[in-house]
């Protein structure tokens, strides 16, 4: 992309209602600009950003055999009166009346509508286990929506809804997202660390957080360090191994991990003195297991194996990408601005032509655009007629993890400059081997 | 991926709510799911054509210069009151009050919301032309919704809209989403003809409407013969020629062409007998120039090369995915289902195992589902325990371009049935043949 024809807005000034740092630089790094109180529209870079964390969320739950659809925003209230949350859910709830006074709501989670799709066509129990998944705006009113993203009305939500004959089979999959739970974050360049947690709303009987931990995160946790070293599963996971899912599971929640809330001082004093942690942490995901809560009283029934009809057992799962964002620059950045993991970056390179109308640094910049489009990278090309400065500034600030500076001195000795934006270290190398060393990562 | 393991919810039943033929094949199909009165689910094989079809939207778009960006699906009732056209729009505006009792709705359309975007960032004519466009739902609450996702409540749009210095700029402007229609329609096996249109409640001064012809269309049109036979812009044309790009909107806008609304039976009548055409269509684009309607009441200005602030001149150009999945439908049937263009069908190819548990059809089964995959294919793999009828019957139904039928008869003389869906064709031939024809398309 070349930025003379991109929308990138660059805010100078850091914006005074932003109160935290992801908030801040996704607004000055032209990401989102807020439309009303707690909703935002995703400027261009943000929405590539959203659309990489999208890609690697949705790989994960396919490879986990999760199925993907797509359930619509606006829910009648009739739906919700059968589960009983439509008065139990309270003012977060964004209600609404059609014309012809019908009363609809803008979901904010799926349960009630999944297990309605469920029911309409699922009669035995040979078409178990079933994942459902979507990747759907969701509304939640907010008294005092804040933080940008990390706690906005309108947000973006993967929420997977797993039906099983039993609680044994149900539990499997729980495990199976759990697992690819721990593979998504880890994509993401983000250490997350299962919790044990609050049901809350959704109801249940088995449930956790995702934590990532950051200086800057909304709650305190407590953990064991030895999560910071655990191996994340592999790619080639089998997820219809159950014992083997079983045992990375109960791996992963051996040691002591809790949220503020569900804190037991007592058992945190029992792990050694060396390897207890407390820090600041941002919930991510979360994930639950909550039985026949909706199947029972929606009437998701199937025939089992002895000809009995039983309602099903459920689970839910969901990750925010859109918080997911603002989590990962809380955990990744600096005072010039965001350091994008290069799993998530909105662009893999970007090109910094310090003088254009040079004709070299004009045929140097354009070369390398090309091939390395060519070889399939993203490539923000600033070929804008500006000062270095504004350009080494907008580079940094936006987090492009490889910035390449071509201008005429360098030039003259057959040099460009290669800046890996997350150690800041530089290389003057020629163009070819800027080039080989870019095409050949990945 | 594997059928058993998919959620393909087909019925038998042909459902009697349904009208028109897309919307049976769709619900049929196992594509949709009605949640509401005009608000469907859009189940595991509907997202799939949808994101295939967003996908060809989205490279003609980029290809164009425009630049894409996500707005939310809430506004805030103010923005639309800058424009005036908060209480002029009526009641197939979603009107919602949120529990600090602010006037917000569900956006029906972005003009209001993008020029907001613009005038928060643009100050100058060297940031134009602009042209931001978004995949988003949108909501009108049509009285009476019907025809399935054709005329439905919450609907997919396209919306892009371009930002210039004066009129010669939106001209082009509007010219370059002219001829990316042009290629968007034809990518997806569609002759989509474009005709001059009323411009409604966007208002503005020009504006064209692309037709499908369909023999179930929603309503009358009339045009020259010759539009039928038209060359479709190359991959490479040229956006940023001037000349070139009018030129092409000029030879697509010389015949007679007019949907009911718009038509003059005189100016037809000049058309030659043998050219005249009269036939049923499906709208599945609209673009509009309107000038300074919007920039001018909500300050969207930009300072000129004569030192001058000035509103910018403004289109908008929307695409309905999911309103054009039907259309496709519409046009692309027959008595045993849906038959999808090969680049917006949601499988490449479909494999009927049908003797699933036989050592060789299973076997072999495998070996081309692997390989098939392997080779970046997307295959749907028939491998439930079911007799042979009913998966003809699920493949024809879901009209996926090729079908692959393995039977134990058929391999004992070394040979599986390759069938294409659209001609009926059927042949025998060796696998390997089969994986070097399907492996090479494309």
């Amino acid at each position: 992309m070349r930025l003379s024809r991109y929308f990138l807005p660059i805010l100078r000034e850091t914006p005074k209602e932003a109160e935290i740092v992801s908030h801040r630089l996704m607004l000055r790094a032209g990401m989102i600009r807020q439309e009303s109180a707690g909703i935002y529209a995703w400027l261009p870079l943000g929405l590539k950003v959203l659309n990489k964390v999208n890609a690697i969320v949705r790989e994960e739950q396919n490879r986990s055999g999760a199925v993907e659809l797509l359930m619509p925003t606006i829910q009648s209230a009739d739906l919700w009166r059968e589960s009983g949350r439509y008065d139990a859910y309270g003012k977060e709830m964004l209600r609404i009346q059609d014309r012809h006074e019908r009363e609809m709501l803008f979901g904010p989670t799926n349960e009630e509508m999944v297990t309605e799709i469920f029911r309409g066509y699922v009669r035995s129990y040979k078409d178990l286990p079933l994942n459902l998944y979507h990747i759907q705006w969701k509304f939640r009113d907010e008294v005092r929506p804040r933080f940008g993203v990390m706690r906005s009305r309108e947000f973006l939500m993967k929420d997977a809804y797993s039906f099983d004959l039993d609680q044994a089979g149900a539990v499997h999959s729980y495990n199976k997202m759990f697992v690819a739970y721990l593979r998504t974050f880890a994509r993401m360049g983000l250490k997350a660390i299962p919790m044990r947690a609050d049901t809350g709303p959704i109801g249940g009987n088995l449930s956790h957080e995702f934590i990532i931990l950051a200086s800057t995160g909304e709650s305190e946790v407590f953990c064991h360090a030895d999560y910071l070293n655990f191996d994340i599963p592999a790619a080639d996971t089998n997820f219809d191994d159950i014992a083997g899912l079983q045992s990375t599971v109960d791996k992963w929640t051996s040691l002591y991990a809790a949220t503020s809330e569900m804190h037991d001082e007592a058992a945190f004093n029992a792990v050694s003195e060396d390897k207890k942690m407390s820090a600041r942490g941002i919930e991510v995901g979360h994930i639950f297991y909550f039985g026949t809560k909706y199947s029972e009283p929606m009437g998701a029934k199937v025939m089992g194996p002895d000809g009995q009809e039983t309602p099903v057992h459920m689970g839910s799962y969901g990750i925010g990408p859109s918080r997911l964002i603002a989590a990962i620059i809380e955990a990744s950045h600096d005072e010039n601005g965001i350091i994008w993991p290069e799993a998530v970056a909105p662009f893999d390179v970007a090109i910094l032509n310090l003088k254009v109308g040079d004709a070299a640094t004009d045929a140097a910049s354009e070369r390398l655009y090309r091939e390395l489009g060519a070889a399939g990278r993203d490539v923000l090309y600033d070929d804008r007629d500006e000062r270095p400065g504004g350009k080494f500034a907008t580079a940094d600030l936006i987090g492009v993890p490889w910035q390449v500076l071509i201008g005429p001195k360098g030039l003259a000795e057959g040099k460009v400059e290669l800046k890996n934006r997350a150690t800041g270290e530089r290389e003057h190398l020629a163009l070819e081997d800027v080039l080989a060393r870019l095409t050949t990562r990945k």
